[in-house]
């Protein structure tokens, strides 16, 4: 595609920086333009204020008001668990069709299974797209892509929906402008939409999550570095199967811790979160049978923190942890990027 | 089904204890009667001495000679990695067909996709079973298995392939026997071929793995003790999904850890086996934010070990783990009942 989307993105109702992850992912990176947000809960708010990016960006109450920006995508803009979209939303799809745009859908829910969708986008010669419909590979892991050339770094977490992503996509950029060929691997929704590439691995069958990680690792071998999106959690009872997946198919050589300081529990559930070194000494120890990969950095989400707090959140958890640790949002990545491309010592 | 079914197992080539693991576990456990074997490369052989149960039942080199036998059923008697079955077992299929027999097949292939068996099929008037072809699940997992009012055993492994699915079952039989309500949760293909009940949990979308068993153990909740059919390992990268979905969807509380002493890789990798405790410490570390689980003993696979070797290997099981050790197949599992139904000690 030469020509720039125009994207409208759907939240209504779940315009929160966590649950429309989607949307924030695309607001921050996707080359395109986002031109309008439809949420009934906070039409004529201010985006930035509401999710911390997208300044300008208007949030209208519905498809017929989105339409005086001439959106021609409709992207559906939340990461609810189960990957479901509500029912009431079926009006919006509907609307948006008949208003001339295509719909990229990311969750579990096919577009493509609903028949009056189906029909509606035929009547209108619209496209839809459903992210998470991929091929199912057939392939189990067997751990190969330990032979890359490239150095394999994978974004984990304390918790889901913290900032595995974000993470990714700004170590990326600045191995980048460091000069050296660093490859990003998208894993979910919102990196497949903004990336046009990747896999979205919690819709692979369970068999073969590591052997479909691993396949996509393989094909960006060659470069200096590939920076895997990691997903979920590996003690989250919801997403523990895709993380430990991606862990055994990356066999990463270095990771990077993602935690947000203000959870105490996994996220919705009752579960309290145990401490980093635990968290950092498992990933570890589920990876030593195949490969010597280490935790070599925390990236904190501190969103809504004052500044003092944060910076004492700092101090604490590298003192926990002995590790690097920052915002990026506040600080950048370059302490993770040291940390990345710093050689192993000897007797490690 | 009131007629006992008569049936044709298919190994053709892979009639060995471990890849024609579902072979052995019909011969052993399924209420039906096998009343022969296809397998060319072993055509005359005794089966007995090949896998260690089936004594007295023919192995013939084709469907044809099968016949003689009047089964009714052809069961796809292998797990190969993977889950596809090699292309030359089509003519299999399609002659057991046109010979009369329904065909059960538990592999990801699914039969129904392949338009000359479903025409054949058709042709014949005989059903195609697809094992594996379950409805997918979409709730994801929020470890509400803890609620329920049975204990909850899990088998799982030092690797796959080595016996968790017989000890889950020999456990279920001896807590009956004990005049309990003990309930068996098949997990795998041949512990639904045996039971009609439970669900391929490598079949899921990994998004799903963990809600998926969560939704199967509360079915049996209320019985005395639910024993899950674990899969794979937590440190195979062919497998670990699975592994974890069971473990963070069962959230047992009691594990038996299933070893064969003679491994020293991850079958089909190169990988090295970690010790025991450690494998025992990353299972109860991975459940302890949910759970305060624990492995109580270790079901071992000795098969083809003499008597001192096999009494060698308990004692160091023993010591090296500090937990009841047993072959289940040699000695029983008593030992292994008494350490699920013991109560914990106060301070654990």
């Amino acid at each position: 595609m030469k020509t720039r989307r125009r994207i409208c993105i759907l939240t209504d109702g779940y315009l929160d920086l966590f649950v429309a992850k989607t949307a924030v992912g695309l607001l921050r990176y996707c080359p395109d333009e986002v031109v309008v947000v439809v949420d009934s809960h906070h039409a004529g708010g201010d985006l930035a204020a509401l999710v911390g990016c997208g300044a300008g960006v208007p949030i209208v109450d519905g498809i017929q008001a989105a339409t005086a920006y001439q959106p021609d995508h409709l992207v559906i803009g939340v990461a609810l668990p189960g990957g479901r979209f509500p029912d009431a939303w079926r009006r919006h799809i509907l609307d948006a069709l008949a208003a001339g745009m295509h719909v990229v859908n990311g969750l579990h829910t096919r577009l493509a299974n609903d028949l009056e969708i189906v029909a509606a986008a035929a009547r209108a010669q619209r496209r839809l797209v459903d992210v998470r419909a991929v091929p199912q590979p057939r392939e189990v892991g067997t751990a190969r892509a330990r032979s890359t050339r490239a150095r394999r770094v994978l974004t984990v977490g304390t918790d889901c929906n913290l900032g595995k992503r974000l993470t990714a996509m700004e170590l990326t950029r600045a191995l980048q402008a460091r000069g050296l060929r660093a490859e990003f691997l998208a894993t979910g929704q919102t990196g497949v939409m903004i990336t046009g590439s990747g896999l979205v691995v919690d819709a692979v069958l369970s068999d073969f999550v590591s052997g479909a990680v691993e396949a996509e690792v393989l094909e960006r071998g060659d470069a200096d570095v590939v920076v895997v999106e990691g997903q979920g959690a590996l003690m989250h009872p919801s997403y523990s199967a895709v993380s430990i997946g991606l862990l055994h198919g990356v066999v990463p050589d270095r990771m990077i811790l993602c935690h947000a300081p203000s959870r105490s529990r996994f996220r919705n559930t009752d579960v309290p979160l145990p401490p980093l070194p635990e968290t950092i000494r498992l990933h570890e120890s589920l990876l030593r049978p195949l490969h010597a990969g280490r935790v070599v950095g925390v990236a904190l989400n501190c969103h809504g923190m004052t500044e003092n707090a944060y910076r004492e959140t700092l101090d604490r958890t590298r003192s926990e942890t002995g590790l690097p640790a920052v915002d990026c949002i506040r600080d950048g990545v370059d302490v993770l990027v040291d940390a990345v491309l710093a050689e192993d010592e000897p007797n490690h």
